[in-house]
């Protein structure tokens, strides 16, 4: 009996085409891919780069192990931050010097926001939408609470944004690509709206972030934030960073006042002095061993375009859009078709959406599932291939034809969904 | 020549008799020892667990590398911290569910001080003292400015800190044992008089947990703060903890709202609820391999009584003291003579501190430079023999009689001191 409508032959064959003209294939090797596995969540966490495994061991038996304490001077983790955030601003479109690396994501929100907040005094709303990251919206909210003064956290539908901007903005807070539905909002376009409604713009890019291309400083965005373990690879929990326009830096009163922020952290002054420019987005000591991790998951974009990155996630998600149309009539596409339009994932409605995506995972295709009723899947450029997505493609629609997520065991809910 | 006087032959005799009757001698085995260190700076990065390489691999080839994102329920990653933070609970004498192991040290002092100051409206001072590590100071500095309405924090010297206390006290913000001088608080005698002043009291454990006995719920203590990266071996960066009183935390509004402090973080919900207890603490997501390899460094605690700890702390202490007043008379001690007033390192005052480290270390005798001009010494009874403490002050006595200090390549400052 032959499980695979014929049509999947020739999505199958489109795929192998598009994986023997890919400039890319090269870098999935870079990488540790389980054996027959199709991993289509990278947006949630990114594959093994194997670089990491080696520098991690030398991380802890040679400069922890031998060197402690004299590690910070003669293996460099001093300047470890600064070297992976140079990595990361060439892939967003950052000016030199503009990002930190630490922390995580939701701290730097707060870093962000409470800077911008004291950029704006006396201005109350920050603006946020639906679609964003809930923590971003935690860390907002808890801002409105610790400050007070009639600050308020005002969430409106991902569309109704713009119209929303008004002359009480602060700060415009939002996640470029919608982490369910792959949405991408117009950064540049907002953020003037922003400057020109007299308030300033953060952006996350948890989504966009080594996805697609991303151009901070041509958006004229004033904060940005990002995460180290979804299209960055660093690793489960990976450092975050943050970004902050030049022009501004020097004019940031940080809210979390750190040591590594210090401009002169080894004089231990009783005194707060920022550090000049992005260093004072610094706060505590970093773990040396994640950033180190997060350091040569980097080296898998040397010498990468993000516009070939984009190019091939185009190819990846319009595979999967047609074959899942094909093969699965009855899941309602809620990507935008325009890759212009979308990060670098494709989602869908499904009622059943928590118990396929298990049934999906037993037969080794990992997507997402997102509350309420999303089914997600992520598309790394550096190292999904076309042959993925075809295979996961088929394996979702033979799930779906025989309703094989109909069971009890996949209706049971573990503590991570 | 001998370059030995005579009477280290001593000092070397009573620490091999110490040695062999040491209770604690087979720790030392599970740490790594480079070959030929004296390594005295445990109070500034812990010796590498021998057990940590092999968690950190097997975190990073197996669960993240074949596991991906399913390791967070497979591998129990969603409650690691959670297993963390009990291994830290018996070592500082806290209740069960008290603490969670999150950020680094400067976050968590903002956390914890943040929800001191909402948990007494109106009440307008932070008291510290000038014996405090400068992070903890620039977090109170940076509240104070963030949150305005009057609040102000109060520097006094470490022996002002009980006269002090006033009726506006808001939150006493201190560090249990001086990271220069040793000195150690009383903690349950401050946080008793904070409390009767109507205050709440905020202690850094930077250099007491794991160095010395910690009895947070037994002197009341309302919320702590640590580092896992000195006493505890963590690594560089380790992550840090925070302690609220079991008490306080159901009324506790984090300033730090972030998704893995929600209540139900996998429901995606738009709006903040706070977990119930310490769980609300958390903010975003921790670095499982810096959090495994805390885990695994922890192991070297299993069954280690803290009074045991500390008795060879102040042996370690003491022959250090006798062998530094024999050898080198010109050092001035500050670190108190009573083990119970100071935690488990011994500390001087050296006009020529900075080159005189330089000095040792070049020898092989790593200790610590702290500003303006102390030299300190780490002891950490785990891992320290009374051997290393002999030898150490053979070589300080030596680089002191014959000025091995004085010369240019010893002054040069390297970025770290």
């Amino acid at each position: 009996m032959n499980l695979v409508p014929t049509s999947f032959e020739a999505f199958r064959s489109r795929a192998e085409a598009l994986d023997a003209a890919d400039p890319l294939r090269g870098r999935r090797a870079l990488f540790h891919v389980p054996a027959g596995l199709r991993y289509l969540d990278g947006n949630s966490l990114g594959m093994l780069p194997k670089a990491v495994a080696a520098r991690v061991r030398a991380v802890i038996e040679t400069e922890w192990g031998e060197g402690l304490i004299r590690s910070w001077n003669t293996h460099g983790w001093i300047d470890l931050p600064a070297r992976v955030a140079a990595k990361i601003e060439r892939l967003v479109g950052a000016e030199p010097n503009s990002i930190t690396v630490a922390d995580s994501t939701s701290v730097n929100v707060f870093k962000a926001v409470s800077a911008a907040l004291r950029l704006r005094p006396g201005r109350r709303t920050i603006l946020s939408d639906s679609g964003n990251f809930p923590t971003d919206l935690y860390v907002a909210h808890g801002l409105t609470e610790l400050l007070g003064g009639g600050l308020a956290l005002e969430v409106v539908e991902p569309d109704a944004v713009e119209a929303a901007i008004g002359d009480d903005l602060a700060a415009l807070l939002l996640t470029e690509v919608d982490y369910r539905t792959g949405r991408r909002h117009d950064m540049r376009r907002l953020t003037g709206r922003a400057h020109a409604a007299g308030g300033l713009a953060v952006w996350d890019l948890a989504h966009s972030a080594g996805a697609i291309p991303v151009a901070l400083a041509a958006a004229d965005a004033d904060f940005a934030v990002g995460c180290g373990y979804k299209y960055l690879n660093g690793g489960p929990g990976a450092p975050a960073f943050v970004y902050v326009a030049p022009r501004l830096a020097a004019d940031i009163d940080p809210a979390l006042c750190g040591w590594m922020g210090h401009a002169a952290p080894f004089a231990f002054d009783l005194g707060y002095t920022p550090a000049p420019g992005i260093g004072r987005m610094r706060v505590g000591t970093p773990s040396v061993i994640a950033m180190a991790a997060l350091d040569a998951a980097l080296d898998a974009f040397d010498g990468v375009d993000m516009a070939v990155v984009q190019a091939k996630s185009a190819t990846l998600c319009e595979l999967f859009i047609a074959a899942v149309a094909d093969g699965c009539p009855q899941l309602e596409l809620v990507t935008n078709r325009d890759h212009r339009r979308r990060g670098s994932q494709v989602s869908f409605r499904c009622a059943e959406g928590y118990a396929v995506m298990q049934a999906l995972i037993e037969r080794g295709v990992i997507g997402d599932f997102r509350a309420p009723d999303f089914i997600r899947f992520g598309f790394t450029p550096l190292y999904t291939s076309h042959a993925d997505v075809a295979a996961a493609a088929s394996v979702l629609a033979e799930i779906m034809r025989k309703r094989l997520w109909d069971q009890a065991k996949y209706r049971a809910r573990s503590k991570v969904t």
